[in-house]
């Protein structure tokens, strides 16, 4: 049996700060620099979902590429997009919204999803020179 | 003597919303639908600036594209970049920060320091699959 | 008042054959090599579509970039993806599907829901190293 | 002793469909939706061909990317590019040439030329939004 | 009649320095900086050639971009690739090999072996943030 | 606890040729043809830096990406940028510039720098089409 990996990729826009609430704005700054702006700043998001198991056989496929396009705009685009992480998104509630936090919200919010017998990866650009990934280890 | 254009390309990420603070939420959702999110969302822009004009015999430039690079940072960069559009911003506070408002900004701002015998234009691309271009006219 | 263009990007995949009915296949396959076979080959075409006008200075925009995305999917996502160009669009029954005659088909298409004040322009990527662009002129 | 991987990447056009000979018309639309359009569509696959081994101390290369590029080109670009690949290749005459297969497919075409000390592995872009990867596991 | 313009995509290597013979090293790396290095840099120049004219109503071509790929092959890869430009390239002995004057030479070598309904434009990256185009004007 | 790769891309221009002081120009012609062109060719190298290790629950950084691009400039863009390799980097007076070999010397010279915690990948791009990863093994 051949185990593939396959690729989706998806975007959204959000505007966010590097912030946590229980530090100063002085020791905020100190620590992320012009990312802790007050007044938010902002990202074309990338994302990249990989799905990692054997081909079935009947379909030839690893895993419907439609149905995982649709479960990333269901339970990650139309939570993301155009929104404000910081104040709009549960998750960054008390949690600071860098790319590694984000990488991590987004796996956790899929891989309840995902079929047991694959295995999930998240890329995550936030721009085209910074980016993350992580494979829920 | 030949007339070449030059181009410089150049990245600032910023949040902004659609809004005209004359109309009403409701008419700017109307209009604007989830891109006036009052909490902002936010874009990595990419940014061409041109100028064309005939080649100086004597450096073999249009326009020393250090020099164009050093302005736009100077002129652009650091007005733009990790800012919010509407509230700091100087030039959108009565102005829709739209794409096509944003190159005319970026334009006027770069103008008055570009010799007089180089047109300038400005390519602004807001996602990948949204961009403007202005020359002046 | 301010001329600006707005550019929005949109992608289709089909199948095609470069071919006229009245040759023969000899003659076929002398012009267009390996891209007359048969059987069909295909591409990921990308499409750009450019409008210039003048700055709606109520809106901001130049043409709401959403409308523009939902009428490039109508006229010609709906019509040209995952379809046979030769066989199944009706432009194509008695015209070579090259990149040159699929931008004018599209522009064709296009054109009569432009706005009259607005100039339209095409640029088709048939792939990343051969691309063509047609104004109407 | 430093073990590298070498990536090489190619490019062809063809044209498919997903389609299982022995299900129905009906049964394979339901399945596959538009990829299983009987007239064909295509994509401009991209193909990066992955090969991990130690650094020859004497040229200083894991594998020629000369060579690679030539056997990508016989081996691959000869068979693939600018074909129908339902009808005229042969592993996928009784085989749905999914882009997963389509992986596994050119894994095992070039596997029998790598020398066994490398190890290879395949990706595969169907589209610039959709892509595979394969390493023989 | 419908002008369309044809774009072909082609590569090139090459090493160069920004130096004037008739200037001291210090004037040279006093308006050329780093780019005037004695011991050379190079690039992975990119190249755009655009042909517009009308398109050929038997063909469905403004110009066969096969023909056009191998005119660019041996008018410009095969004396541009893999060389240095200073040394190994007659047009630049006693020409500053800049991006604006390496865009006309391009566009020299290339116009003569036009036909004279169509007109030529020239884009080169020299980076993908520095590049210039042409158009014989 | 949660391991995440952070990545972060960088960029040079250098001047460089194939070559082994030790054998005849024939011998390094006959293995590494046009590039060893005795008077060099060059590229514009892209080069991502990869770090995986766990998020900091303070920050929610793996690395701060800012004082990753400061290592990079200081330690591999201002060692190599617009710099001939052969000649003027001492870390290939000896050792064939190869892309492979260029991963090596970055990663040792970057791995110094990294806490011991982190694990360090470098991937080098020659070209868009022919590039090499390298992680320590």
């Amino acid at each position: 049996m051949s185990k593939v990996t396959v690729h989706r990729k998806a975007h959204f826009n959000a505007a966010h700060r590097l912030f946590r609430k229980d530090w100063s704005d002085a020791r905020n700054y100190e620590v992320f620099g012009k990312c802790s702006n007050p007044n938010y700043h902002g990202h074309n998001y990338e994302l990249i979902v990989s799905l990692t198991g054997e081909i079935n056989q009947e379909t030839g496929f690893v895993f419907d590429l439609g149905i995982l396009r649709d479960l990333i705009k269901t339970e990650i685009e139309d939570c993301l997009d155009h929104k404000n992480l910081n104040i709009e998104v549960e998750e960054f509630q008390n949690l600071n919204p860098t790319a590694e936090n984000i990488s991590v919200v987004i796996y956790n919010k899929l891989q309840k999803h995902i079929p047991n017998h694959l295995d999930l990866k998240i890329t995550l650009y936030e721009t085209q020179r910074n980016f993350v990934s992580y494979s829920g280890e």
